[in-house]
């Protein structure tokens, strides 16, 4: 069974990095970029018999700073 | 218009931070995870009118070392 687990910064939460790659995106000539954010993704390969409630646990203990940070699991 | 992008470590490219992310959450006590694979995602706010090939076009020249990473793109 797999997992992707998507961890991203919440709104209003400054994000210099994308807006890093925004502007460079920008200095290459590619027009019409509002904003850019970047997050993470994890991609689990887990046991069979895994439930998305584990993954979730996961996320709240390690994976996602969820001060600053959501997330979103999706069984594949 | 909005576009997600999808950006990982070719098969067969060692993931050290992935395997230390595995480690951890071992140690945590979650059996049953059998590997992790740490990958970045990008979201664009892009004007509308923006095509999914100038969106393949940014990955190629700066969002993704097309050496070791693959990448996909998701119009939202």
């Amino acid at each position: 069974m797999k997992a992707r687990v998507f961890v991203t910064l919440k709104k209003g939460v400054l994000d210099p990095q994308g807006a890093a790659i925004g502007n460079a995106l920008a200095s290459m000539g590619f027009d019409g970029v509002d904003s850019v954010r970047q997050g993470k993704v994890f991609e689990l390969d887990l046991a069979d018999g895994s439930s998305q409630a584990q993954v979730e646990e996961m996320c709240q203990k390690l994976l996602a700073n969820t001060v600053i940070e959501d997330y979103s699991v999706e069984i594949v």
